[in-house]
């Protein structure tokens, strides 16, 4: 029998949290985390919280030891890993930052490798890899792979399926990638750490071909201490997304919680849901609203008939506006020309 | 490359908010809204509403520019229109308006054309429409057409797509009816609006053939300041709706929230989900509760086998129910035996 | 005209209302009730209820008429009948309880036969049965058989169908099993009543074969006065459910409410949905989470590839998690090797 299936595999069944290593990881210092660092400074000496005297102020290290990519634009920051051994090797660090959710509105927020969400871990179907979490938050964590076929302690359950990872040390856990498709990760501490931002998007592209897409987004929906977020900003923060008329447009929308139910809605016609947690359905379904719950992933396919602004939200009127305007879970699609003719299809009686 | 496809066609972009003109629009003005300004009357003079002051009181106007058509005894009324210049043109005059939503409980609404919901728009597929909005309301308004594919300066996002609507003001939209099924529309500047009844059932019949059906209901769901409605309504003041056994009868729901998720459960069997948003089901799925998103519309087709009183309700006890007994989001159909000797199927072991 | 469809049966069109037989039912008092009572008799020592003076205190009776059959080991007790005049006759005795959700959280609940849920109905598809509800209720009553195809006068809505069952009396029903699948019973006086524990799942097995199965397991989820309780437990207290890799897992999700949707999670890979609402699902869709609305069904099956322990539990965190880790709407898969070496598929890249 297949260790792999009854999770006896003595490289990965033993439980190793240890000391955090004191060399500083060779990774870049971002930009936004530079930024990040400096208004995180302003924020310590100007409101520090309540709990600070316990657990030291709220500020992300000055060399974290652990980035997150590069913006592509639109919020996505694409995981840097490492090869070791035939392994694709991530450093993820947990620690508290000060998180700008929209203009002037800071929050006390968690992060790993200082950015909400976390950054997009994408590998291929069947890529051994590894993950090295380091614990610097005041508290105690874990980390959760949700949708993933894996050997069961690596599943990231404190208190069922290995220790909770205590403040200053770290925790590696590796599996295989089978499980296809969009799914995500995040803290399975208790729904305060994930809402606070502990959480990102786990893409593993399939062998035999992936949904195919000219753009490819992720929206991740948040209603927790950050407010209504969308990839941790509030309209207008939001990353305005761009399109061409004919283009088509993949969507993937994970629902975060940590509370609650989320219909998104998109301007402008419908899209397809072509995926739900990471599995393709049998006979896509077209809709303009989808209900999106905690934990659930659906990705979407939408081709854009038409130029202009048009808008994706929650259709929950209180997730999405405040009495001065639109707010929270909104973000815009700006839709140009297409760059070449392509043949669409007339509308009727135009 | 075609105009109405960058929505630079001269006649639809450029934003025409004007005065309203001041000559009465020739339509009929309905009993019911005739009962509604009797009603408004009584109410100005018992209840003044805090806010008054400023905007004068919430009454509906004697001499209404708009009616809606009149009651099909189910709640629906269809929109009028007149033909003008190939296109098909509709009014609809926002006003506040005192509206009971049950025997006793008249509240402060707002309504297109006195009625909630608004009047329903039915048109074909192809069709060439035209709204003009009259905006009698105390606030800046605006109108989306939910789920259409339509250009974007059309959309009716305030601040996005057009200028907010002032009060006095009208505007106008005009668009093609392309995209077909059950769609709605509704004010787009906040939910408050919306909550308050500034929303409709929007229909287009597909050229190649409709969904089949004896009967075609709607109900629209609403949980804002009217209180738990269909169709404006709380059980018992809600329409009770009447089908044969053996018919065909269709039902649209429609989530206009502006804050909730219902299950809607139909008692004495099952119905199908044939469409979504307007666009047909691959594979009709047979239920008995449905969830119904702000924002999201089902089309149901049940075909009652048993004659008697059954009830359609959400089943979130709360929305349904007080400690008097049964309220809300609660109808009944009134089933009666087949008018000729339908082969049914024989239940088993009767 | 099939006097089954008009629901003019004489022999159940009659409402039939009476007094409680004065004989005891002879029936099994089960080791479970014999506990319960013990506890109720220290609760009500202890912890009198307010309301007691007007209704007498909420203990279970010495000598219950009914009572709930065996425990299989998971939460699941089949309800026992008698085999009279072609019938199968079941016997529910609504009364108050004294609930143990989780240790040493005792509380004041309503049961049917001493047990929450009340018994596992599960009977044949074409069975004729009887239920002869007596309710010990300090309150009126009705029993609502959800999803299930019968005469009017028997679907149990008080007011519209039947009278209210006042408190001493009893009422029968009666119908043939038509509607297979997973369906459920409940209380339709209210929401407290319900949510109190006054529910129980209906299974009637369709005679072209069932959904095949190697284990089938129920949690009914509940959001009331009894907190988020799958079986009426709370996590530690909820029944761990076993399972080996290889076998082909049912779970019946029902959804009681009385008030919340459950997005239900499920470690270690998917599931498919091949049921909703006791309809098979034309083409089963593969989730790890499905949205459970008050009033729904879903059946899942879940073939388990490794070992260990799977959490299942509703992704809204505050309804599976306190301060204090978890609770509420979790339970654990304990998931152990096959007996023999099936051929699973392999997993890629290991």
């Amino acid at each position: 029998m297949s260790t792999e299936l009854t999770g006896t595999d003595p490289s990965t069944s033993e439980l190793r949290p240890r000391r955090r290593p004191r060399r500083a990881l060779p990774l870049v210092l971002t930009s936004l985390l530079a930024a990040a660092a400096v208004t995180a400074g302003v924020v310590a000496s100007n409101a520090v919280a309540p709990d600070t005297a316990r657990t030291g102020p709220l500020v992300a290290d000055p060399v974290p030891p652990a980035a997150a990519g590069e913006d592509l634009g639109d919020g996505t920051r694409l995981a840097q890993y490492e090869a070791v051994d035939g392994y694709k090797v991530f450093h993820l660090r947990a620690a508290p930052v000060a998180w700008e959710v929209a203009p002037g509105d800071v929050r006390q927020a968690y992060a790993y490798n200082g950015v909400v969400p976390g950054p997009v871990i994408r590998v291929n179907e069947g890529d051994k890899v590894r993950f090295v979490v380091q614990n610097d938050l005041p508290e105690t964590t874990s980390l959760h792979w949700h949708g993933m076929d894996l050997p069961n302690d690596q599943d990231g359950v404190p208190g069922l399926t290995q220790p909770e990872v205590e403040p200053g040390q770290s925790y590696t856990y590796q599996w295989t990638a089978i499980s296809t498709g969009t799914h995500w990760y995040h803290s399975h501490m208790h729904g305060d750490q994930e809402g606070k931002g502990l959480y990102g998007s786990l893409e593993v592209v399939p062998r035999l071909g992936d949904i195919s897409a000219s753009r490819d987004y992720r929206l991740m929906i948040g209603d927790g201490p950050l407010g209504f977020v969308f990839n941790g900003k509030s309209f207008p923060a939001t990353a305005p997304l761009r399109a061409r008329v004919g283009e088509r447009v993949r969507i993937r929308l994970i629902g975060t919680g940590p509370e609650m139910i989320h219909p998104i809605h998109l301007h402008g016609g419908y899209f397809e849901v072509v995926a739900q947690d990471g599995r393709r359905l049998p006979f896509p379904q077209q809709m303009d609203t989808v209900t999106v719950s905690v934990g659930q992933t659906y990705d979407l396919i939408w081709t854009p008939t038409r130029v202009g602004k048009w808008m994706i939200h929650c259709h929950i009127f209180s997730h999405a506006e405040t009495h001065h305007g639109m707010a929270g879970l909104v973000s815009i699609f700006n839709v140009d020309p297409p760059t070449v003719g392509l043949p669409l299809p007339l509308p009727l009686g135009g």
